[in-house]
């Protein structure tokens, strides 16, 4: 248990203590909740998030809107998006970054994928929803550099000041942008 | 000294202390400055920062741009402006938010004195730079409403995922705003 991410040898220990105090059956359904797992979860094949069934729901539930596509990092972003209650789009998941330095370039990540996908549908927006974070950069540049002699309208997340945060604990990166990026107010 | 923000009883207590182990003549050089505080610093007639001069170095320098003005809470906002090395207009300190439930209202704070200078001055731009917090957007709100009628260019800081986060651990409503005022990538 001490392999999965948060997970420490004492927190690991602390959980197998627990689960041998509780009755065995709990245990084996534990287990073979486990066993399951990878095959009752793939990827759906059109955004390839995980999912349960192909299509996953987003891209088979018909109230949402086919003509944009945000491309995020991971499956977790996915989620973190749609908890916002806001996005009625589509999604891509790349599963990665670009990141040479650990030898991971543009076929280690689902790049492919999303560039046969605009092929074959009317896709309108693209909104690339990379981390602000230096391989969520560099990822997003490729992206661009990749998709800009396309007739598709490319977008980024806004970039700024986090809501309900005091100018004075922003940082300064982030507080420079905001200056540099600031909109019209109305 | 526990009067002041940050500054327990214990702390205090243990400065206190610190103060008795050093020579008295330390002391005695620590309450002359104390003293001469409110003497040396008073407001900028012009934007209202705390300066030792009037007008202040900013309002002074001739370098920086007259014709667009930052509208910011408090002094600690310009300086946190100030160190990001991008900004190069003039400011205007409103010494608080407007905050009813407290009792602040448009005159407890320096919203006429941005009126009068605006009247005086050839200002193209005002810049809102008030926190995203709750007070900070109603100042906002009501500043855009009492000069949206003259014809300057009003803006406002950006807002979104701050520079290096990943957008899964922003909160969801700085990724509904990020989602919402996504711009033209490039």
């Amino acid at each position: 248990m001490s392999s999965m991410p948060g997970i420490g040898a004492k927190t690991a220990t602390r959980m197998a203590l627990n689960i041998l105090r509780k009755p065995q059956a709990d245990a084996r359904e534990m287990a073979e909740a486990l066993a399951e797992l990878h095959k009752s979860i793939q990827l759906c094949s059109c955004c390839l998030t995980f999912s349960e069934d192909d299509p996953c729901a987003i891209c088979a539930d018909p109230e949402r809107d086919e003509s944009i596509v945000c491309v995020v990092e991971q499956p977790g972003d996915l989620i973190a998006i749609e908890k916002t209650d806001t996005y009625r789009g589509h999604y891509h998941i790349l599963h990665g970054v670009l990141s040479p330095i650990d030898g991971i370039g543009p076929d280690e990540i689902k790049i492919n994928e999303l560039l046969a996908r605009i092929d074959s549908n009317r896709i309108e927006e693209i909104l690339i929803a990379t981390s602000s974070t230096v391989p969520g950069e560099a990822t997003a540049s490729y992206l661009i550099d990749r998709l800009q002699t396309l007739s598709i309208k490319l977008t980024r997340l806004a970039c700024g000041i986090p809501m309900g945060m005091d100018i004075k604990h922003a940082d300064k990166y982030t507080l420079a942008k905001a200056i540099e990026r600031r909109s019209h107010a109305s």
